[in-house]
């Protein structure tokens, strides 16, 4: 398994490199990456290319058996290139041009910065390609943050228009389809279409999600720019990219199709975070990782200091990060890197602190790191390859988060946290989602959730009804089936493309606001729903709960359809945990799964080896608890028989079972 | 009456508009308002003008017998205008350009636009100004919203600096008038004469009024260009504007000034708002329109759905739009048109929901449509028509709007807010309120109130006085009387002006900020005060009410002073709504007019026709409850007599009674 | 003793201004400051100099023995200025240009203005230079305030280029102590070196801190082209500048270099501030200005009124202007001028209330500045040429101050308030303390305070170590010692340059967020602590509180070494008032230094004259308080005995006894 740190030889003596390996290889790190952001280090000047320093660590690691992932370094176009091209900045919505101090200082869409990063990438991939150290690529560096994925400069507005020709082929059809007689916004010219700059009322809906999905497209053109020289060049090599999931304007789906697998970069807490987030925050997003390609991912940068720039924060407490690291695992991560080697003493990233501190010295980190490497050494391979079956799909799509961030529609309205909050009660209950991005296949699952699924592509249907006509379970949300592709609102009643399925109507629907709240009964109690309320209309279904409040008490909110072998729920508010915790047990009880009770904070993860079964116990809290195993499992060095678990603070424990 | 819908046949498909204008005939629409974006539908290239999708609309309602006002599609100019001529956008505060892609982006002071103005404006004109079924026109849509009254482009400033050459004629007597001398700001050029844009410290505030009077002439004299080229060509047919009153800088007096009637917009709830404004605004709104020209309006837009762009809110209550609608006619309104037919399937106002939901399909809101007109269809005419006379007139000024914007001195201070507390009282009591815009004819009324009027022109006092002289009681407030027309504070000791008529002196005032209160003393018991305290030196009045608290306790904050055969209240402080409704009650004592005491949003309008007097009665709660008639009355259907009533929540009821 | 007002002649007709002379003569008054902000009086169009206004007051003043200083004018370039030359006016952080219309709208490296400057500073200086009422000059007026103390024009790139290759010599010098190897930001040319203007990340801390020093040096080098311009002129006339301390980039240590002494502007409250700043705030705030030249400073504005542009706030009590005067005389003030004359009744500063009101009437504050002269002029010059002996030295620097700002590291870290809460305990024991700017001639005190000192050169290690060596008591923060004079992280285990010193290692820390605490427990006591968690080691140290909370909860927070003759404290956190109180009294039982407990808000400074010692006991409440004094002393009239003090709210009282 690989087991590695990210390194920055650039930022410290040479002198110090073999002392740094050295207790690297003491750790078990048998792998690195470097030279992420390391542009002026390879080309100081226009055309003066220099690898020494990087030959020289490569080589140093190559000598202590440590392979090498190595980043292209396009993240931070270098002072000389900005110089002499300072249009490659971008312009914000505002109309401002970004400037040079920071990093993702770029345009992609900018001919200029393409034909440097085309040179700067075929001259590192010429030099490495056959380098024995180098195992693989990471293109550029977390697409997409620090607000780089969406620009509004004149290039970015020329090459938007090229796009819309291309989908929409003449003017008439564009027009129609964002219904642009709507305030006189029609086009008669492919130049008079604007990107969405700063105006003093909202934009149109249609040409916003175009403009997001064509900002997405220009980040996956320029990833696969470099994807195509490197692949070119390079025999073993792979490729990668480390990803975030933050809701910017990137389809994560489309960018990961041109990578060999993905990476993402896992940091529950950053920045002035007094806490880390929720557990099951860090869970969906390696659920969501999972899912991209349906396949192990590696964890790229998986936090072990503090981090933040101009503020720190939390703490990760002892033993913290070994149990986000077994999260991953668990999740499905196969490879694990951990970031970074030592807290920089310059520039920006001062206060993200490593495996070491500024002083260079091994102390309860560095510790830390070493007995996790010895317990994943124990577990070997047999864990590592290890798997997890899921019967439950949970849907994820960019353009429906799109829709919802350009339409909130209520101020209660958390694109995340809605979504979250239908991910929970399977993650409570200890149950396995594969979060999907493809409504395909679904013959493999009991369950298929469908949250806030507000823009629908017509297209589905046929597999949707299918999966319930031969016996699914599909769970639909509040504002399901609202709209069509192009954004625009259906005109049958809603659910519109639902109503059939779900048996049901709306009529009417009311948004609530923050610090609003409605109540419904379900099963003779009272349960507190927030953000939306639909008033349901029962065309067949039967109403599993009924508001409590407003003119509209009574009115159902919650229902259940029978449909062919299958059923349709459908929710028609945002309601509390436990409701839907009930609701969840409701549906369960008519499939396979079973879910294990676990206290809040305490997470079970069973995965299949070819060898054992495994079980990982993972404690987010700060209190200990102790845990019942329904069955004997083998501590991970098969020493010790265990019935019962003593759960530390903050502890991860993988346990074992002869298969 | 007038009964109608705004209608948008642009956005549906041709076959569907019979389909519609039969639905409308069927709820008893005899008029809709049509156009008002639809210029790119007018004229979808420069110079090709195209009127035949208005054509078979306006044939096809004239068929039904429904009558056509139709809008000046100024608001939106289209792509391909804004495309040739860019600086038609206007410019903030910031300096930056505003962009294309919503509505309102044009400068009022641009050449161009106002050369294409003329063109459009005359084409529609000539080509229905003869059309039978139009019986009206609408300019432009709703001035000065969206951020739109301000523009700081370089046409602005000079035509800023020739309105104040046409004002002061030399510039030292505007170096004088403004006292620039104050940071060296004298100026020795017209065009060193800057618009107020962002500084690091605040402008001139006498640069400031004048800046935002000019402002609003510069829409004034806007619509006068449609207004003349309209009137030229017509006939019959009328003009008005559609109004909305949020705080803008657009003196509405002015603007009502060119128009045969004004209209207004009114949108108790709209955009993410968790529950509608306060009934006593709307009240306002409408008195605030009728005084406009002492006239009647007409709501224009009236609310029947939820509303918003990015947010949508609260969704109007079952029987409220009828609610809203009798409020709007009790206070003057002589026709109803509802906003909007259908809610549109695309655009910016997809979720702007109107009598027909996206479905198309005649639910709810159909029938109580219906229910309405049904209604006024027995009440007839002589309800319509019906009048209410007004004892108490409150003046309300927007250059004293201005400079308290300018110039809030409290954090906790809210123009709109204070405005409406003086009010409230009044509209409490069910006391009909003339909100007046002049200072002139003072005799009709009994008490006259000068809420927070901090600006004075010295023409008014011998108006003033003469009131009060001859018996009228006078209520001012805090901060009344500090300052001249053109900003400047005066140099008499305060209330400055009203020192003699209030019989006080004002030696010192505190301004107290968000989350601070002083107390006064009144009848013995103490009641809150906030935003302001002015300490009351007496000399000649009496005081009614002293502070409570701080090293000022004991020193007058409310006072009455005997004035010829009249009375002067002084009220320097923002009390509590109970000292103010008891304060009202020691003067209404002595005036002819009686009080009608209801719950708290309850509301009773009294109207006297030709035929019969009318009671409306409105509830504004979602309570019930039972209301006792001091008279006799009859049904609007003249079937009962009723002498109690029973208000459902929401409910607005109509009663007669024969003269 | 000097006592004067901000008089502005200019506001008022010629006839009023005999009136007010003799109002001011009444009063005691005896200087008064003039023309600061008179440019345009004095050159209302270009090259064309008028004096008159000017000459003609200060001749008035002169036959009534009242002398002045003379403002130079360039914190208003005039309008003509301004058009002829716009890029006078700064370019924001965002790339805006600000624009005329309020004040301090210059850049201070823009030739042009420097220019300008030169010529209306000479020809202001020839004409008064030999003015016998002249007696001093103050430049320009507040430096650094309104967000002018940071340009980014690209006049202000240029210098500060320039600025970067005086400070480095050479572009290796400087990327090897940025470390603009971190994020490829190395320079190949000077010209590439950007300002700090926005970006979408935080810049390189180093070239931050670097380009505050820049900033600073601009406006110290501006001043200074003014005083020498001055200097060349005059023979008794004296210089100064009225500085403020809000946390501008402006070092005030640098600005002070060049002045004979320095004034400062003392508003305890302004804008919309509903009460007062603490006690401490301005106790503070004097003792710093003392401190910038260790000798007696001037008072330029002293609030009288309330005060505020669009925003007024809190009514100075009566009797409290007496109290703050008081309270900077007893903090080493030795004029006192008054903010302003008269209210103006127009500009930005109407409600800026001075001694008179608009109305010019003399009123209770007119009476208070009569007693006020009338106390001053019982105690004599003995009285304010009395002096107070320190033997407290409390650090404070610019550059750790900037630190901060660019890297707070916790969202509940306010740089003002904590430095404030270390200096508190001893302002609330009345214990004498000076602000020191250099860390030299420590042999002088007993304690020596370092608050947060973030940022550390380490040419001071052997005079502190002496300082303790010696027995002095060394009060040292959490996070003292982080980093080098470069912004640059040690590479030596925290706190780097004070480990030793305080026999400490700091092996982890936690950044706590707003609403976080944590607690320690000190002597068997809990107390709450906020902001940071240093976790000690002990190296030789003892432990004097350890926490109570979270996984670190027993490791030592508080610890007190032995070091040499002297002791070392270090505060790992930021505790609670109590906490700090109980521990200052433990540091000061083994010095000379005896506390004065009194009432939160009641401050007793002594001090000591040529012939009387000096008690001035202030009440900063609204509450009375009686005092017992440990010894007796005579009223200041001479006529009572006192051994106990009645102080009333607000109250400022000066006692004496003979030496
Ligand atoms: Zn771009
Ligand atoms: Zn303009
Ligand atoms: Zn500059």
């Amino acid at each position: 398994m690989y087991f590695g740190v990210d390194y920055y030889p650039e930022h410290w003596p040479e002198e110090r490199w073999e002392t740094d390996i050295k207790m690297m290889k003491e750790l078990g790190i048998n792998v690195v990456r470097i030279a992420e952001f390391g542009w002026s280090v390879i080309e100081p000047k226009e055309g003066q290319y220099n690898f020494s320093l990087y030959d020289k660590v490569i080589d140093l690691l190559h000598q202590y058996d440590i392979d090498v992932i190595l980043g292209t370094p396009t993240a931070t176009p270098p002072a000389w290139l900005i110089e002499k091209h300072p249009n490659i900045l971008q312009i914000n919505k505002q109309g401002q041009r970004n400037n040079f101090g920071g990093r993702r200082h770029y345009c992609f869409n900018n001919l200029n910065y393409q034909r440097y990063t085309h040179k700067i990438v075929t001259q590192m991939v010429e030099h490495y390609n056959d380098n024995e150290a180098v195992i693989g690529w990471q293109i550029d560096n977390e697409f997409g943050h620090e607000a780089s994925d969406k620009c509004y400069c004149d290039d970015c507005q020329k090459e938007f228009q090229n796009w819309l020709k291309e989908k929409y082929s003449t003017l008439e059809n564009l027009n129609q389809t964002w219904g642009t007689v709507f305030w006189s916004q029609s086009y008669n010219s492919w130049d008079q279409i604007p990107t969405p700059k700063e105006t003093w009322t909202a934009h149109n809906p249609s040409l916003l999600l175009d403009f997001y999905r064509f900002s997405s497209d220009s980040i996956v053109d320029y990833q696969k720019m470099q994807v195509d020289i490197i692949r070119e060049k390079v025999a073993e090599q792979w490729i990668t990219h480390n990803l975030i999931f933050t809701g910017h304007t990137l389809n994560l789906d489309n960018l990961a199709r041109d990578l060999d697998f993905v990476s993402f970069d896992n940091y529950p807490v950053w920045g002035g975070l007094a806490k880390p987030v929720n557990p099951e925050t860090t869970a969906f997003n390696h659920d969501l990782m999972y899912g991209l390609k349906n396949q192990p991912f590696w964890i790229m940068e998986e936090l072990i200091g503090a981090q933040g720039w101009d503020q720190i924060g939390y703490l990760p407490r002892p033993n913290q990060a070994k149990m986000w690291t077994y999260q991953a695992l668990g999740h499905g991560a196969e490879a694990i890197i951990f970031f970074r080697w030592r807290a920089c003493r310059f520039g920006t990233e001062q206060f993200c602190h490593g495996i070491l501190d500024h002083d260079g010295k091994p102390k309860r980190k560095y510790k830390e790191i070493k007995e996790i490497k010895e317990e994943l050494d124990l577990a070997g391979d047999d864990f590592t390859n290890s798997t997890r079956k899921a019967k439950v799909a949970l849907y994820h799509s960019y353009d429906n988060m799109w829709a919802w961030q350009i339409q909130p529609q209520s101020s209660a309205f958390d694109y995340r946290e809605e979504v979250e909050k239908i991910y929970r009660p399977f993650f409570n209950k200890n149950i396995n989602v594969n979060v999907i991005s493809q409504l395909s296949n679904l013959e493999q699952y009991e369950i298929l959730v469908l949250p806030i699924l507000f823009l629908v592509n017509s297209d589905w249907i046929k597999e949707i009804e299918s999966f319930v006509t031969n016996g699914g379970k599909l769970v639909l949300t509040y504002r399901n089936g609202v709209k069509d592709e192009n954004n625009i609102v259906t005109d049958k009643t809603l659910p519109g493309f639902f109503s059939e399925l779900a048996g049901i109507e709306i009529n009417e629907y009311e948004s609530l606001q923050v610090n609003q709240q409605n109540s419904v009964v379900f099963e003779n109690k009272e349960y507190d729903t927030r953000v939306w309320s639909d008033l349901i209309t029962l065309t067949g279904a039967k109403s599993l709960a009924e508001y409590n409040q407003n003119f509209y008490a009574g009115t159902p909110a919650i229902t259940e359809n029978k449909y062919g072998q299958g059923e349709v729920y459908y929710i028609g508010c945002s309601p509390d945990d436990k409701l839907l915790s009930y609701l969840y047990e409701r549906i369960l009880i008519k499939t396979s799964l079973n879910a294990i009770e676990t206290e809040k904070g305490v997470e079970i993860i069973k995965k299949t080896g070819e060898k054992n079964n495994y079980l990982i116990a993972l404690n987010h809290n700060s209190q200990s608890y102790k845990i019942n195993l329904s069955k004997t499992y083998k501590t991970i060095d098969g020493k010790q028989a265990k019935t019962e678990l003593q759960l530390q603070p903050f502890d991860g424990i993988i346990l074992k079972q002869d298969i």
